[in-house]
Protein backbone atom coordinates (compact mmCIF):
# COMPACT_ATOMS: atom_id res chain seq x y z
CA UNK A 1 0.00 0.00 0.00
CA UNK A 2 1.59 3.19 -1.09
CA UNK A 3 1.44 5.83 1.46
CA UNK A 4 -0.09 8.58 -0.77
CA UNK A 5 -0.35 11.60 1.76
CA UNK A 6 3.22 11.34 1.89
CA UNK A 7 3.55 11.37 -1.58
CA UNK A 8 1.41 14.59 -2.21
CA UNK A 9 3.37 16.00 0.79
CA UNK A 10 6.95 15.42 -1.53
CA UNK A 11 5.57 16.77 -4.53
CA UNK A 12 4.50 20.10 -2.93
CA UNK A 13 7.91 20.05 -1.41
CA UNK A 14 9.19 19.57 -4.95
CA UNK A 15 7.17 21.84 -6.39
CA UNK A 16 8.45 25.02 -4.00
CA UNK A 17 11.92 23.70 -4.31
CA UNK A 18 11.47 24.41 -8.62
CA UNK A 19 9.53 27.59 -7.58
CA UNK A 20 12.50 28.30 -5.83
CA UNK A 21 14.65 27.90 -8.57
CA UNK A 22 12.94 29.66 -10.91
CA UNK A 23 12.64 33.11 -8.70
CA UNK A 24 16.57 32.29 -8.48
CA UNK A 25 16.97 32.31 -12.30
CA UNK A 26 18.68 29.14 -11.92
CA UNK A 27 18.18 27.42 -15.62
CA UNK A 28 19.70 23.99 -14.67
CA UNK A 29 17.92 23.58 -11.20
CA UNK A 30 14.65 24.90 -12.88
CA UNK A 31 14.95 21.75 -15.97
CA UNK A 32 15.90 18.86 -13.20
CA UNK A 33 12.21 19.16 -12.36
CA UNK A 34 11.07 17.87 -15.66
CA UNK A 35 11.39 14.43 -17.22
CA UNK A 36 13.91 14.03 -19.91
CA UNK A 37 10.87 13.56 -22.16
CA UNK A 38 8.65 16.31 -20.61
CA UNK A 39 6.25 18.44 -22.80
CA UNK A 40 5.92 22.39 -21.45
CA UNK A 41 2.71 24.22 -23.10
CA UNK A 42 2.64 27.91 -23.07
CA UNK A 43 0.07 29.80 -24.31
CA UNK A 44 0.49 31.25 -28.25
CA UNK A 45 3.75 29.30 -28.34
CA UNK A 46 5.17 26.42 -29.66
CA UNK A 47 5.14 23.11 -27.24
CA UNK A 48 8.59 22.31 -26.22
CA UNK A 49 8.53 18.50 -26.25
CA UNK A 50 12.03 17.03 -24.28
CA UNK A 51 14.49 18.50 -21.87
CA UNK A 52 16.84 20.33 -24.84
CA UNK A 53 13.67 22.51 -26.59
CA UNK A 54 12.72 22.98 -23.03
CA UNK A 55 16.06 24.69 -21.99
CA UNK A 56 16.13 26.76 -25.08
CA UNK A 57 12.36 28.21 -23.59
CA UNK A 58 13.64 28.46 -19.94
CA UNK A 59 17.23 30.37 -21.05
CA UNK A 60 15.34 32.97 -23.24
CA UNK A 61 12.18 33.28 -20.38
CA UNK A 62 15.29 34.18 -17.84
CA UNK A 63 16.92 36.43 -20.35
CA UNK A 64 14.02 38.53 -20.76
CA UNK A 65 14.02 42.00 -19.50
CA UNK A 66 11.95 41.97 -15.93
CA UNK A 67 11.03 38.42 -16.30
CA UNK A 68 9.86 36.82 -13.37
CA UNK A 69 7.18 33.61 -12.72
CA UNK A 70 5.52 33.05 -9.28
CA UNK A 71 3.26 29.69 -8.69
CA UNK A 72 0.71 28.02 -6.34
CA UNK A 73 -0.37 24.80 -6.61
CA UNK A 74 -3.76 24.35 -4.87
CA UNK A 75 -3.67 21.14 -4.89
CA UNK A 76 -1.93 17.60 -6.06
CA UNK A 77 -3.79 14.61 -6.58
CA UNK A 78 -1.15 10.56 -6.90
CA UNK A 79 -2.95 7.83 -8.68
CA UNK A 80 -3.60 5.07 -6.23
CA UNK A 81 -0.20 3.08 -7.44
CA UNK A 82 1.84 6.65 -6.42
CA UNK A 83 3.64 6.49 -10.22
CA UNK A 84 1.75 9.28 -11.63
CA UNK A 85 0.11 12.75 -10.21
CA UNK A 86 -1.11 15.90 -11.08
CA UNK A 87 -1.65 19.30 -9.50
CA UNK A 88 -3.34 22.58 -10.70
CA UNK A 89 -3.50 26.11 -9.33
CA UNK A 90 -1.91 29.46 -10.57
CA UNK A 91 0.93 31.40 -11.61
CA UNK A 92 1.83 34.95 -13.05
CA UNK A 93 4.58 35.65 -15.67
CA UNK A 94 5.67 39.39 -15.40
CA UNK A 95 7.81 40.85 -17.80
CA UNK A 96 8.96 44.60 -18.49
CA UNK A 97 6.24 46.11 -21.05
CA UNK A 98 7.05 47.97 -23.76
CA UNK A 99 7.19 51.26 -21.64
CA UNK A 100 9.78 49.49 -19.17
CA UNK A 101 6.86 49.15 -16.73
CA UNK A 102 6.20 45.66 -15.19
CA UNK A 103 3.21 43.54 -17.17
CA UNK A 104 2.03 40.65 -15.05
CA UNK A 105 -0.37 37.99 -17.05
CA UNK A 106 -1.97 35.83 -14.33
CA UNK A 107 -2.88 32.13 -15.26
CA UNK A 108 -4.09 28.61 -14.36
CA UNK A 109 -1.75 25.60 -14.56
CA UNK A 110 -1.95 22.28 -14.76
CA UNK A 111 0.82 19.93 -14.33
CA UNK A 112 1.55 16.15 -14.56
CA UNK A 113 3.76 13.84 -12.83
CA UNK A 114 5.76 10.74 -13.22
CA UNK A 115 7.77 9.01 -10.59
CA UNK A 116 10.80 7.90 -12.23
CA UNK A 117 12.41 4.77 -11.88
CA UNK A 118 14.83 6.38 -9.41
CA UNK A 119 11.93 7.15 -7.12
CA UNK A 120 11.57 11.09 -7.97
CA UNK A 121 9.13 12.83 -9.20
CA UNK A 122 9.50 14.91 -12.65
CA UNK A 123 6.96 16.70 -14.32
CA UNK A 124 6.12 15.64 -17.56
CA UNK A 125 3.22 17.63 -18.73
CA UNK A 126 2.76 21.44 -18.13
CA UNK A 127 0.33 23.48 -19.53
CA UNK A 128 -1.49 27.14 -18.91
CA UNK A 129 -4.14 29.60 -20.00
CA UNK A 130 -4.42 33.01 -19.25
CA UNK A 131 -7.37 33.64 -16.88
CA UNK A 132 -9.82 36.29 -17.80
CA UNK A 133 -8.46 39.82 -18.69
CA UNK A 134 -10.03 41.34 -15.51
CA UNK A 135 -11.19 38.34 -13.60
CA UNK A 136 -12.59 39.35 -10.04
CA UNK A 137 -11.58 35.84 -8.74
CA UNK A 138 -9.01 33.57 -9.37
CA UNK A 139 -9.00 30.02 -8.87
CA UNK A 140 -8.52 27.20 -11.29
CA UNK B 1 -1.88 -6.87 -12.44
CA UNK B 2 -3.91 -4.25 -14.97
CA UNK B 3 -4.15 -4.20 -18.29
CA UNK B 4 -2.79 -1.10 -19.19
CA UNK B 5 -3.30 -1.24 -22.83
CA UNK B 6 -7.23 -2.23 -22.28
CA UNK B 7 -7.64 0.88 -20.04
CA UNK B 8 -5.72 3.23 -22.99
CA UNK B 9 -7.91 1.71 -25.75
CA UNK B 10 -11.03 1.99 -23.65
CA UNK B 11 -10.13 5.72 -22.88
CA UNK B 12 -9.79 6.64 -26.97
CA UNK B 13 -13.22 5.28 -27.51
CA UNK B 14 -14.84 7.23 -24.74
CA UNK B 15 -13.02 10.08 -25.96
CA UNK B 16 -14.09 9.50 -29.19
CA UNK B 17 -17.62 8.88 -28.18
CA UNK B 18 -17.35 12.26 -26.37
CA UNK B 19 -16.20 14.05 -29.59
CA UNK B 20 -19.15 12.66 -31.34
CA UNK B 21 -21.94 13.90 -28.33
CA UNK B 22 -20.58 17.15 -28.83
CA UNK B 23 -20.34 17.24 -32.49
CA UNK B 24 -24.06 16.09 -32.25
CA UNK B 25 -25.33 19.55 -29.77
CA UNK B 26 -26.11 16.62 -26.99
CA UNK B 27 -25.40 18.77 -24.11
CA UNK B 28 -26.16 16.19 -21.37
CA UNK B 29 -24.19 13.44 -23.66
CA UNK B 30 -21.32 15.86 -23.56
CA UNK B 31 -21.46 16.31 -19.68
CA UNK B 32 -21.68 12.55 -18.95
CA UNK B 33 -17.80 12.28 -19.58
CA UNK B 34 -17.24 14.72 -16.74
CA UNK B 35 -16.88 13.81 -12.99
CA UNK B 36 -19.05 15.27 -11.03
CA UNK B 37 -16.47 17.75 -9.48
CA UNK B 38 -14.76 18.20 -12.86
CA UNK B 39 -13.13 21.35 -13.40
CA UNK B 40 -12.84 22.55 -16.96
CA UNK B 41 -10.91 25.49 -17.65
CA UNK B 42 -10.77 27.72 -20.56
CA UNK B 43 -8.38 30.02 -21.81
CA UNK B 44 -9.50 33.41 -20.72
CA UNK B 45 -12.18 32.92 -19.38
CA UNK B 46 -13.26 31.60 -15.33
CA UNK B 47 -12.45 28.34 -14.61
CA UNK B 48 -15.65 25.80 -13.81
CA UNK B 49 -15.91 23.45 -11.66
CA UNK B 50 -18.74 20.99 -11.24
CA UNK B 51 -21.15 19.51 -13.25
CA UNK B 52 -23.45 22.33 -12.93
CA UNK B 53 -21.33 24.68 -13.93
CA UNK B 54 -20.13 23.04 -16.74
CA UNK B 55 -22.92 22.62 -18.21
CA UNK B 56 -24.08 26.44 -18.16
CA UNK B 57 -20.71 26.72 -20.21
CA UNK B 58 -21.52 23.62 -22.51
CA UNK B 59 -25.24 25.02 -22.98
CA UNK B 60 -23.62 28.32 -23.82
CA UNK B 61 -21.20 27.32 -26.02
CA UNK B 62 -23.33 25.26 -27.90
CA UNK B 63 -26.04 28.16 -28.80
CA UNK B 64 -22.92 30.01 -30.17
CA UNK B 65 -24.00 30.50 -33.89
CA UNK B 66 -21.77 28.97 -35.77
CA UNK B 67 -20.05 26.87 -32.73
CA UNK B 68 -18.73 23.29 -33.16
CA UNK B 69 -15.53 21.65 -31.84
CA UNK B 70 -13.28 18.90 -33.07
CA UNK B 71 -10.18 17.65 -31.06
CA UNK B 72 -7.53 14.70 -31.58
CA UNK B 73 -6.12 13.03 -28.84
CA UNK B 74 -2.58 11.83 -29.87
CA UNK B 75 -2.06 9.63 -26.88
CA UNK B 76 -3.28 8.73 -23.35
CA UNK B 77 -0.95 7.73 -20.35
CA UNK B 78 -2.29 5.18 -17.63
CA UNK B 79 -0.82 5.07 -14.19
CA UNK B 80 -0.22 1.56 -12.61
CA UNK B 81 -2.82 1.23 -10.75
CA UNK B 82 -5.19 1.84 -13.87
CA UNK B 83 -7.27 4.21 -11.51
CA UNK B 84 -5.42 7.84 -13.55
CA UNK B 85 -4.63 8.68 -16.64
CA UNK B 86 -3.92 12.16 -19.12
CA UNK B 87 -4.15 12.40 -22.64
CA UNK B 88 -3.21 15.46 -24.35
CA UNK B 89 -3.85 16.88 -28.17
CA UNK B 90 -4.86 19.42 -30.21
CA UNK B 91 -8.55 21.08 -30.71
CA UNK B 92 -10.66 23.21 -33.18
CA UNK B 93 -13.64 25.57 -31.85
CA UNK B 94 -15.01 27.29 -34.65
CA UNK B 95 -17.72 30.23 -34.14
CA UNK B 96 -19.16 32.84 -36.86
CA UNK B 97 -17.42 35.67 -36.36
CA UNK B 98 -18.44 39.36 -36.49
CA UNK B 99 -19.05 39.26 -40.46
CA UNK B 100 -20.78 35.59 -40.14
CA UNK B 101 -18.02 33.74 -41.29
CA UNK B 102 -16.62 31.08 -39.63
CA UNK B 103 -13.61 31.59 -37.14
CA UNK B 104 -11.35 28.80 -36.16
CA UNK B 105 -9.58 28.64 -33.26
CA UNK B 106 -7.00 25.96 -32.84
CA UNK B 107 -5.35 24.64 -29.82
CA UNK B 108 -3.21 22.24 -27.59
CA UNK B 109 -5.21 20.03 -24.60
CA UNK B 110 -4.60 18.32 -21.45
CA UNK B 111 -7.03 16.28 -19.92
CA UNK B 112 -6.87 14.24 -16.76
CA UNK B 113 -8.63 11.10 -16.40
CA UNK B 114 -10.10 8.87 -12.87
CA UNK B 115 -11.81 5.80 -12.55
CA UNK B 116 -15.20 6.41 -10.94
CA UNK B 117 -15.90 3.53 -8.07
CA UNK B 118 -18.50 2.16 -11.32
CA UNK B 119 -15.53 1.48 -12.97
CA UNK B 120 -15.92 4.41 -15.63
CA UNK B 121 -13.15 6.40 -16.36
CA UNK B 122 -14.44 10.58 -16.45
CA UNK B 123 -12.08 13.37 -17.33
CA UNK B 124 -11.66 15.75 -13.91
CA UNK B 125 -9.55 18.38 -15.59
CA UNK B 126 -10.01 19.83 -18.92
CA UNK B 127 -7.06 22.85 -19.93
CA UNK B 128 -6.20 23.59 -23.07
CA UNK B 129 -4.92 26.78 -24.75
CA UNK B 130 -4.43 28.43 -28.26
CA UNK B 131 -1.44 27.28 -30.51
CA UNK B 132 0.50 30.33 -31.54
CA UNK B 133 -1.35 32.50 -34.23
CA UNK B 134 1.08 31.48 -37.46
CA UNK B 135 1.65 28.40 -36.48
CA UNK B 136 3.81 26.58 -39.52
CA UNK B 137 3.16 23.23 -37.61
CA UNK B 138 0.85 21.49 -35.19
CA UNK B 139 1.64 19.05 -32.06
CA UNK B 140 1.45 19.10 -28.19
Amino acid sequence: MKDLAAEREELFRLDQAWARAAAARDVEGSLSFWAEDARVVPPGQPALVGKDAIRGYVSAALAMPGFSIQWRTADFVVSASGDMAYGFGTNTVTVDGPDGKPLAERGRALTVWRKDPGGTWRCVVDIWNAEPAAAAGRGL
